[in-house]
């Protein structure tokens, strides 16, 4: 061989050596720094942290990994946050005509024409029907304000099922009467809820007196 | 040339090829590792390691980018979700005088000075005005007993306009009644609520019988 | 020294170079490559990449550590959120009796049997007691209607405390009436409120018409 061939060969050697100490030091299961020899601490101060560095690497990217996983997480509890409880149902409604509603001789649906609030126009002026938009727990309260010629009568139905009344005798010697009433009804989405006037009975009909309200406490 | 020239040309070309292979490797577009050559085999298990390491580095601190962004972007959302609807208005306060209140000459502002919540401080026992302090929907409800003797007639304002009323006639022969009222006003931060009583009616005073309450149902 | 010797001398004595070339380049404190020497000019597209990797990794780890940290408190703060005014209460129900309750000779609790809402369980149909799982502020309201035979009065209590009152007179010429209250209470978990029924006084019963209904607005 020639002394370039061997030249050669020695380099090929050496960088071979170094490969070798360096994936040495890789592929060391301790991480104690290998034993300083007097090659290596040539080298010390630098492939070493090139070493390390290929294990913190990997371990990095696994790090990276798990924290993608939870940020997706988050990111997906947020929007449930952000879309829960998010349906607002508010009403209020009068009577509106212009004094005495009723006596009729029949029963009918109370209709509460003057309409003062209504976010999610869940309500109807024209039907007096209130429409649950969602499943959940609403408050509705009535009041009425009669004359005390006739009884008044009023029945909070929910669906074809009565659930709250509120109700006065006439008097001759009482010329006009108040009531109301309140429940929290559980609903499923589209049931109906409306007041329903008796027969012979009649409420005061203006802007002021004779209210329904109701609002969305939660959905569930 | 002498022979230590030689050799040290020699070490330059054989590092110029071995970072050639090296860069060939790094900017290889496919991720195919590099074919198998005689002087791969000795360094193929830690440089080519290293050359997917630029690789991967590169991908990785872009996607830790991507990561920052997002997170970011969560915490700003929690932020927005701690803040929402924080705002507490809750109030309940009774007339408070001992025995009747009123008939006076003139209409004016039934003030409850008997406080039993008042959840934000926005309704004045000294003056009986509730004045919201954000803008949103807003639950109000009166409730009143008065003796027979005079009318009982209350009415609930939001700034300069009627919004309901309670009210019931005399009646000699009826010597106490009850009225009551509520509603759902959408108020503007600022606007004021309050209830008149009417000249020439009165209302039962004590602590636990004539009374206004409200809450802020939702801010919007 | 052999010509061998020599050259395995000038091969560590180049990679010895190299090496602090290589170091000089990851702790230079510029952010400048090293200027170019002949030898740099065939190393610098390879190496000067892994001398700034190192710099760079350094900082994305850093950057991953403070990631971490923010992420972890983006997941507490979710899990706040999530377990935020997650208590639901929730109640109507009505006296349910057939016909008058009442009058008896000593004050009594009124029991409302006809239980049409209880989320959350609070309220015991067979004592008439709600009890309050949380601290917070609550809503109450009751309703009456009774014949006119005999007076109306129902007191709402807190504990031993009366709170609001709903009531009444007798009288021959009104053979019926009606009335309610209302009111916010704050109350600690284990506050007991209910409705006591004054001596000598009654109600009308049935499912529809005495009711009792409250829920928790808000956890504080």
């Amino acid at each position: 061989m020639t002394p370039d061939g061997v030249a050669t060969q020695k380099i090929n050697f050496s960088i071979l050596l170094f490969v070798s100490l360096l994936c040495g030091l890789i592929f060391d299961q301790d991480d104690v720094i290998a034993p300083e020899t007097e090659r290596n601490s040539e080298i010390q101060s630098c492939f070493p942290d090139m070493c390390n560095l290929l294990k913190e690497f990997g371990a990095m990217r696994d790090k990276l990994g798990v924290m993608e996983n939870k940020l997706k997480d988050s990111e997906n509890q947020i929007l449930e946050l952000k879309n829960k409880d998010t349906t607002k149902v508010i009403l209020t409604a009068a009577v509106g005509s212009k004094g005495a509603m009723g006596p009729f001789n029949t029963d009918t649906t109370l209709i509460y024409r003057a309409v003062k609030t209504n976010i999610g126009n869940t309500y109807s002026p024209y039907t007096g029907i209130f429409t649950a938009p969602v499943a959940g727990v609403y408050y509705f309260t009535i009041f009425y304000h009669a004359g005390g010629s006739h009884q008044a009568k009023l029945y909070l139905y929910k669906n074809n099922e009565m659930m709250v009344r509120a109700q006065d005798h006439w008097s001759v010697f009482d010329t006009a009467d108040n009531g109301g009433n309140a429940v929290f009804l559980q609903l499923q989405q589209g049931d109906q809820v409306y007041v329903r006037m008796a027969a012979n009975s009649h409420v005061w009909g203006y802007d002021y007196d004779t209210t329904f309200s109701g609002f969305l406490v939660t959905q569930m």
